[in-house]
């Protein structure tokens, strides 16, 4: 039997990040490898308790078949979110989705053919490279410095005929970069003028840990912009639950998608969720999440600052995150980090390289660095144990 | 703004049956139009009592991100399902899906090309067109007489060049139809022989009144089929949890489009079906559906029997489905099922049109009438009205 796939899947390539985090399955390993939050600051208590309590009160509905755009209360609690005084959210434009994953997978499905432009940073998620590939577009990389995209390399050329620009503005994944408010600006008035929409995603915004970042793009150019948010940062991604904000006008067409890929998101989550946070239980929550992690944030930039030569021809660059779980190091020119990785194996430590973040043109010298996983004192070994790795190359 | 939308979006129309459903959610309407389980079927307590052992003993690993292909005990469990004293199906070859519609998502990425060719029954599941057609396929419909498809209707012109061929052997959705042991034999021969790859689509599989089905089409040409299974119709469909077993050389590529979709499917679920079904008690819970499910069954008989004419010009033909949630009812010919759904609306009863379950060229005078959520009293009831309906038609 010879299978005839798809051209798309035959043009699919296994993830690498997939195959190296079975290497740092061995529990000896301190890995900086993976993009999962602390399971620490999962409300465990709280959500057995909710769970009881919707299948109490409400389990005939929250076992049963639902609306495709998912469970109306929660919508309703996700348009009160992004409502600010000047603008209302109408629930009709919230879609909720099975992670903001799914998101992506359907913006892919409404807005790319074969061959069309889609803009993204230098790097970018590659989730969203995954889940856009399969509609076969063709990736332009737009300039992205340590503040996160350039507004100015957003020309009229370069937006010309693009389907949308992709941005993750606050603690991207995988630089941990931040997009303030001027560049926000001034990003919206290009797209805008361009008519090119942006898709917006946005798992990281609440986890800041030094100052709140500036107002979501979507608040600038509302009818523009499809925005994507996430329980999975601020409450379990084992739930899968996200949304999608999006204009009235293409919100038909994300239905349609949505119900066609699963028909609806379990509604037990979404009930189970609605339950845990409606009384306004993020507000205590989160702050929790981010003083554990900036304390592991802290603890990273300590240990690389003792640890990494930051002058000389050796030397690391990075920047000290703003929020978000991941250090993005620069290591010196012409080392691959593809080949330090098996070294840094070797002494106990794992990180993602950066290659495969970028649609373009790769900085290999580039890695990723998770640090919400590790403990301080462990972040301290892993990172002298990078440095030894470091030090072993050629 | 204005929104260029992808090719395959510009082709989505408004689901037939969603809208239908709006109108039928009036609670004096007595609605055979649902596709959905009755919720006295879900075994609330045990999920209740599951939920909390789970969030006790597994909360970590059950709130966190788990692999793309599922939980393994879980796969595990449907492994040994589906394994026969003569095979045995390896957990490597089990995906589980966010229930059993993502399986149709994930096959129409990896298997279908605008223009390919795909194989359907007449009629068959509106839910998978609505999958497959956003990857354009050129749907060609086989075949299907009163006992499912017709093999000879397999003719090599007609299987030349397909992608594959789908096929719900067991209660047909829409037609309550189900294709004896021997056409499965001829079936699997004939696509075997032409290479052409099978979908066996099997979510109503345990639910027989009469007798149990003939073993999966799957049984008997693993290498050439992918098995799609739910946990929707025996457990909850509000879990969203169904699975794909599919052979080792297109396993990888599905991972792949599964991965690009939503990561995986919600690790809670996961856990928590398989603490639910783990110690056999489905074994113990399916009969209890069944029996409940044959009594509403033989009520929609008994009223079909009693109220519609069988002889004559203005008979109505239909079967007894031998399980599974449909009958499916032929009207005199010239009568449009979609003009009587308003009158019968009005009479207090509502069913779905047949028309949109049509790949090709459709029977207007066919309609699907659900049993399983009406209690057996108020059947008799809207079967009265539905024939009162048509009495009224010109």
């Amino acid at each position: 039997m010879s299978w005839t796939l798809s051209q798309r899947a035959q043009k699919l390539t296994s993830s690498a990040i997939r195959e190296i985090l079975k290497v740092t399955e061995r529990p000896e390993v301190i890995s900086f490898a993976g993009g999962l939050p602390s399971p620490d600051t999962f409300p465990v208590e709280r959500l057995r308790a909710k769970a009881a309590e919707v299948l109490t009160n409400d389990a005939s509905p929250a076992l049963q078949y639902g609306p495709t755009e998912g469970y109306l209360k929660l919508r309703e609690w996700i348009a009160e979110r992004y409502s600010t005084p000047g603008v209302r959210i109408d629930p009709q434009n919230v879609l909720v989705t099975t992670g903001s994953q799914q998101g992506l997978d359907l913006l892919g499905k409404t807005l790319i053919d074969s061959g069309s432009k889609v803009l993204v940073e230098t790097p970018t998620y590659l989730g969203a490279l995954q889940a856009f590939s399969l509609f076969e577009p063709n990736f332009v990389s737009v300039t992205s410095d340590e503040d996160g995209l350039v507004p100015s390399a957003l020309t009229p050329k370069i937006l010309e005929g693009a389907r949308f620009l992709y941005v993750l503005p606050n603690f991207q994944n995988p630089s941990g970069r931040s997009i303030g408010a001027a560049r926000r600006v001034a990003i919206a008035a290009s797209a805008r003028e361009a008519g090119v929409p942006i898709v917006e995603d946005n798992p990281y915004g609440d986890l800041w840990y030094d100052a709140e970042p500036a107002a979501p793009i979507a608040s600038l150019w509302r009818e523009g912009t499809i925005y994507l948010g996430s329980f999975s940062k601020v409450l379990a991604p084992g739930l899968r639950l996200g949304y999608a904000i999006a204009p009235a006008e293409v919100m038909p067409k994300l239905l349609q998608a949505k119900q066609a890929a699963d028909l609806h998101t379990p509604s037990f989550n979404q009930r189970l969720v609605h339950e845990v946070i409606k009384d306004g239980f993020l507000r205590e929550h989160v702050p929790t999440i981010r003083r554990r992690y900036k304390a592991q944030r802290d603890a990273m930039q300590a240990a690389l600052v003792a640890n990494l030569p930051q002058s000389g021809p050796r030397a690391c660059r990075w920047q000290v995150p703003g929020g978000g779980m991941f250090f993005w190091l620069e290591l010196p020119e012409g080392v691959d980090a593809e080949a330090l990785l098996p070294r840094a194996v070797e002494r106990g430590v794992a990180f993602v390289p950066g290659a495969p973040f970028y649609a373009g043109e790769a900085m290999k010298n580039t890695l990723r660095l998770s640090f919400v996983t590790v403990a301080p004192e462990a972040i301290a070994r892993g990172v002298r144990a990078l440095a030894a790795a470091l030090e072993s190359m050629p």
